[in-house]
């Protein structure tokens, strides 16, 4: 099987959701699937050990931090991330593009790439797509990503029209340099559709995405600040033109009621830093909804986090514990509130499949909501 | 057997170590005992799973942190410390008196206790002998000790003299309000002997406290920043006095050098912040000697901290990835160095007790040393 390429395992009756897998070298990926994100290399506060016993199936990392720390050339020589970090399972990498644009007030644009200065010295660094593919390929994760512009939201449709023009002649340049050598024996390259909120850009994007042809197709620039029915319209409108046997990744999105809203528009791969973020301010998402440990009124109150949940946080801690831990700047809660998230997330995704499985989506969907929203 | 008490298993043929064991309410504390401190109810950064799994035997927690936040109420209610921090194996409190007079400038000492300020908020509190029981009864460890006045080093022989019978006197009342009811069924109270650097005050302290009678003794003021052999000097005069069948703890100490030094003069029990306060800065203890992980020599280097040692960060981490995650200030390095070095201190007793069970103590030592000073 090439590296990247999905199979459909059972497609929903009442919706576009399907049920299916990813094949990576370094193992198989259930789909759908929510991707924990490392942006150094590590998902903040969760050690590997913890996060195999989560049942994460493959987890994100980020070029452009690694590339400036710890630098590509140690990651090749620990033989690439998934043994630099002691993970060994799949991993994908984004490709830098939406930080060194997110990150960076000087930066540079122009057709050849962009210049930017290291966020941690100043340093000045240029990224090329052809750049992006070779870090990529040092860092060595199964999945790597065509370098691209992430377009900002709100943006006109003049500048939307001409980033997501560049992001396709981009596109091309990463293919190119991706296949230069046998990397695509052990990596898989996916496309981006970018084009904003824009109807006629996003299908222009998404049809010369096809045209280039890759492995697998993300779609990008969502959840950036735009509303929820822009990004589900987006999706609705974009999702039909992309083939049924290549893989579809959503990128940066999203909270618990983004992966049921978008699975059921056909989306397979989800990334999110909420769940490690929020852990790290005391926001905890549980089947009753969410709820903020750091708040007195769990000062004294010794169940546990979420009742459902079988994670080590859960079973070994009440929320009395993990409320002083928190107010007491007790840096383990950092890791017990983000273990828990992360478990909180691939378990969702591993009954939204279970719901795939059995064809009763739309029952599960409502049933989880149900329960979600009863604490407010 | 009453909570507390101690039983000699082997005493060294070569000096003044000795193999036991205390026995406690929650369980039975192999000695020599190294005890991980967990100031504000839990040991810095590392979940109770792996403090578990580290072989530590007893840990500690400290009143004055503890009766602030969350306070002995919440404590109270949860059913103890040790279910409240999910720890549920033998616990042991500091009275409060080292904090309250380390941590306030603005306190007022008399006869009766000490008033202090709050750290956390400035409010104003009174710890007297009484109250320091109280709050000790009410977070419920297995050992508690009276509250006293760690006379400071350096001091003048009358502050220290005048300081040592304040304890002695506040010893008494520590004493009756332990047994007015029957906490002495599942809690042991050990008296602190005290009198700075002054043989004849250290000699009369522990006297007097034998004259009081407690299940255990403990040796304060120490480590307090005189000379190491002034530390040793006062265990040599002290140690002979006190009686061969009660546990001697040894406050505050220590480094790993120290572990051996006081072993061998008939220390029994220790308590150090060392391990989680070195982790947190990158200072790492090996059997090879200490090195600080974020040194520019580890970038590159993919061997574990400690070829030695079996913990999860030796066998999943390399040093080039813990320098990776201090660099990048990612947090996950405070809970895997603070684990390694809990690790390494556990462990380091537990060989110091085999050597005992074999009578080979001097040997181990020297061997240790030759490792331990062999990277310099």
């Amino acid at each position: 099987m090439e590296c990247g390429s999905y199979q459909v395992i059972r497609k929903s009756s009442e919706c576009r959701a399907r049920l299916g897998k990813v094949y990576t070298t370094r193992g198989v990926i259930d789909t759908p699937i929510f991707m924990p994100v490392g942006t150094q290399g590590t998902v903040k506060g969760v050690s590997s050990e913890f996060l195999h016993s989560s049942g994460a199936q493959i987890i994100l990392a980020n070029s452009y931090h690694l590339y400036l720390r710890p630098g590509t050339e140690v990651i090749k020589k620990a033989g690439g991330i998934q043994k630099f970090n002691s993970w060994n399972k799949p991993m994908l990498t984004d490709s830098g593009g939406f930080q060194v644009f997110s990150l960076n007030d000087i930066r540079k644009i122009n057709e050849n790439g962009t210049e930017f200065q290291s966020h941690i010295d100043g340093s000045k660094h240029f990224f090329s797509p052809e750049k992006s593919i070779q870090v990529q390929k040092d860092i060595g994760a199964d999945i790597v990503m065509c370098f691209d512009e992430c377009t900002p939201y709100p943006t006109d449709y003049e500048y939307a029209k001409n980033s997501m023009e560049l992001s396709l002649r981009w596109a091309k340049r990463c293919k190119e340099e991706f296949y230069k050598d046998d990397s695509y024996k052990t990596q898989a390259l996916f496309g981006i559709v970018q084009g904003s909120i824009y109807n006629d850009l996003r299908i222009k994007s998404a049809q010369e995405m096809l045209n280039i042809g890759f492995v697998g197709y993300a779609i990008g620039g969502l959840s950036v600040g735009e509303p929820k029915e822009y990004m589900h319209l987006v999706l609705e409108n974009i999702l039909p033109l992309l083939p049924e046997n290549k893989a579809r990744y959503l990128m940066g999105v999203g909270m618990p009621e983004d992966l049921w809203e978008c699975v059921e528009r056909g989306i397979d791969m989800f990334d999110c830093v909420i769940p490690t973020r929020n852990g790290r301010n005391g926001q905890v998402f549980t089947s009753f909804g969410k709820i903020n440990i750091r708040n007195a009124e769990f000062k004294e109150d010794f169940s546990p986090l979420d009742s459902d949940c079988n994670c080590p946080t859960c079973t070994g801690y009440s929320r009395a514990y993990l409320n002083h831990l928190v107010r007491a700047q007790e840096t383990l809660y950092l890791s017990l509130l983000s273990l828990h998230n992360i478990y909180f997330m691939v378990n969702l995704m591993s009954n939204i499949r279970k719901s795939l499985r059995n064809d009763i989506f739309l029952k599960s969907k409502q049933e989880f909501f149900e329960k979600y929203y009863s604490r407010n």
